[in-house]
């Protein structure tokens, strides 16, 4: 894998001389600001964020307005981040009903149906177990439908392939409390249900239950925030978003999937031959570029680092492929992140702009070798109406002006 | 290294019968609460933590009181975060001036001295540079003397080793810069100054800056908090968190230390022998259990996580070994994050507790083969006047009743 470690790599890579971004200094410089002559603010106990920084928000997507603003989406500001964690306040939202104001001390938990005992769980209790910490992202299934309409939305990277983050979450093995509830042979599938009142509920296979779900508690260090679950969600990663069921009330252990409102008229993928895919729970190998991305300007000829997101429902980020050209000639980008499986990975590959057109897209291949696939291949499989698992290479067209648009390639 | 993963070991390992944490469930539980039956509320452009977690909050160290705000420390509260990052807003602080409230458009960062060529770098112009995203914990070489009080302090942990944390930063390796300023040969070391009122200063040794020192742009996703340096720190992963220097506004390249008065006033270890030990960058080896610790009440006996942070400034913690007799018997915990050098790992170990006395007590040892040294070998080193390094076991004491207090041994 290509570093950005190296020594000299500004003059030997890019052959820029040195001070191409940087300005001569001067005692003019060093003359300091009004700042530098006031004494600071105090401490606060839970800190806030910089007056300037203000503009960094989610886009909201909130389709029946007034009449239900807590219905839709909320996407991260993918442009405006960087590095691999998305902070709990920018984190997307995907939720059916609004936010529930749960009361930790009364939320329960329930485990039932195919068990030998069927188990209540109080937050106190939970808080007791066993714990394990991992970094996954989740990924809305509707995530980039907005790469869908006839021509190319021009909009920033984030209100069109946002609605997915990557954070640290800290919970409970999940088949820890399934072998404490006694499950049965015959339960091959549990029902999760969330305590918002859509009781928005999926259908998981008790092969993922027991392999890598979590009960999640904690998100980046603290309790969950409200809007991803508080107090409690589940986590089964790399699967389609809604699946990780926020404020977690039961899970009842079944035969068969139970075909719920929510995975039967929504989150089923209509393909090219008229049939209709269910239970496409795998998120594929997919990857966007952040930096630079549509709706930005460079500045000016010479460095940039080209930057983005990779991950894969599937397990690991094996490489990632950069183009410049519209996907005629790639190059392999640096990776940090990339040991660990469902999560982001950040890639970065510097880059000299001469000032000409340029296409950039990035391709992610996973540890499985399933590849990201070109928006011509994807489309392919898949009716007009499909509106879900859109992972196909995405392409920002930079202008020999410098401005960044969102381009179909 | 002991995993928590295997299957069923709530009952091998612990002993414990199913439902021992758990209660029986009936229909009545499921019946639902009032927050099932009213939609919730929308989303919000940046959220925020549930009402009922608002007491989760820094503990303010502020020696001058309503004089200088924002002159001391605020400790992020342990022992209620859980897996490795910390949330921005609870990261722990050491200012001397207050914050500054700095406009990213209009501050400089200048590199300076033995240099071929003076150099001027806006924010716009360091956005640009190729960069690296690590996760790194900074900690006060002050954090724990409140650990060195002849009588041990009845605080919660954080209010005693929470002036350190651990967030994933993004940001250009200095020596990019260093290089494009074209350093000189007879640079052997670098003031490093705030934009701070008190001008924080510290002299780095080149062989650091040229190492591992970032110039961070981004903590935890976002750009840094105010409180962390915004818009632009230094970090010098492992060595002391003072010299991490917010709101950089200079770096001047040097032959020989500058003696500010950040590094001789303050920041100098008293040895057992009168003399003072100055330029001790390193953190050692480190570790406290955050969960079971100080002030909190076990509720029952039983299945308990031993659970807290592990670090070294020289690199990756190796293992973790915890004692519940005081150091007479230790067993291994198993790690998180231990993969990343200069980082907490979070380590656990599952404890059953039968109603007794316990001295708790976690040790570390680094990749170099560091080890956290006792109570009383560490206080043999030092004069009763240091109040620097204090990397020593600390002791929680569980009493019959299941309170746990904090105790020298």
């Amino acid at each position: 894998m290509p570093s950005v470690d190296r020594r000299g790599f500004l003059k030997v890579v890019l052959g820029v001389t040195p001070a191409a971004l940087a300005g001569p200094a001067s005692a003019q410089n060093l003359a300091g600001e009004e700042w530098e002559r006031v004494y600071g603010t105090g401490f606060a106990p839970y800190g806030e964020r910089s007056r300037f920084e203000q503009p960094v928000v989610r886009y909201l997507n909130q389709p029946y307005g007034s009449l239900a603003p807590g219905s839709g989406a909320a996407y991260s500001p993918l442009e405006s981040l960087e590095g691999i964690i998305t902070p709990s306040s920018l984190h997307s939202i995907r939720s059916h009903s609004g936010t529930p104001d749960i009361d930790p001390k009364r939320h329960q938990l329930v485990i039932h149906g195919l068990v030998a005992q069927p188990l209540t769980f109080s937050i106190e209790a939970l808080s007791r177990y066993p714990m394990v910490t991992r970094t996954h992202f989740i990924e809305c299934s509707g995530n980039s439908n907005r790469g869908l309409a006839p021509k190319p939305l021009q909009l920033p990277a984030g209100a069109i392939h946002g609605n997915m983050s990557c954070t640290e979450w800290t919970g409970i093995q999940l088949r820890l409390l399934l072998e404490e509830a006694g499950a049965q042979p015959q339960a091959k599938w549990l029902l999760a249900e969330g305590a918002d009142s859509a009781h928005m509920s999926r259908s998981i296979p008790m092969e993922k239950a027991l392999d890598d779900a979590l009960i999640a508690l904690y998100q980046n260090g603290e309790r969950l925030r409200p809007e991803q679950g508080y107090p409690v969600r589940l986590l089964v990663p790399g699967y389609e978003g809604n699946m990780n069921v926020k404020w977690l009330r039961r899970i009842k252990l079944v035969e068969t999937p139970m075909y719920t409102k929510d995975e039967t008229s929504k989150y089923t993928d209509l393909l090219a031959d008229g049939r209709a895919l269910q239970f496409t729970f795998e998120m594929g190998p997919k990857s966007v570029i952040t930096k630079p991305s549509s709706m930005m300007k460079l500045p000016s000829r010479g460095v940039y680092e080209i930057s983005g997101l990779a991950w894969s429902g599937a397990g690991r980020v094996r490489k990632v492929d950069v183009s410049t050209d519209g996907g005629t000639t790639w190059r392999e980008a640096a990776l940090t992140g990339a040991e660990r499986p469902k999560a982001f990975a950040r890639f970065r590959l510097p880059w000299r702009w001469e000032g000409g057109e340029a296409n950039l897209q990035s391709r992610t291949t996973d540890e499985k070798g399933n590849v990201q696939p070109a928006r011509a291949a994807w489309l392919a499989q898949y009716s007009p109406g499909n509106s879900y698992h859109n992972n196909c290479i995405v392409t920002w067209a930079v202008a020999a002006d410098g401005s960044v648009s969102h381009v179909y390639a």
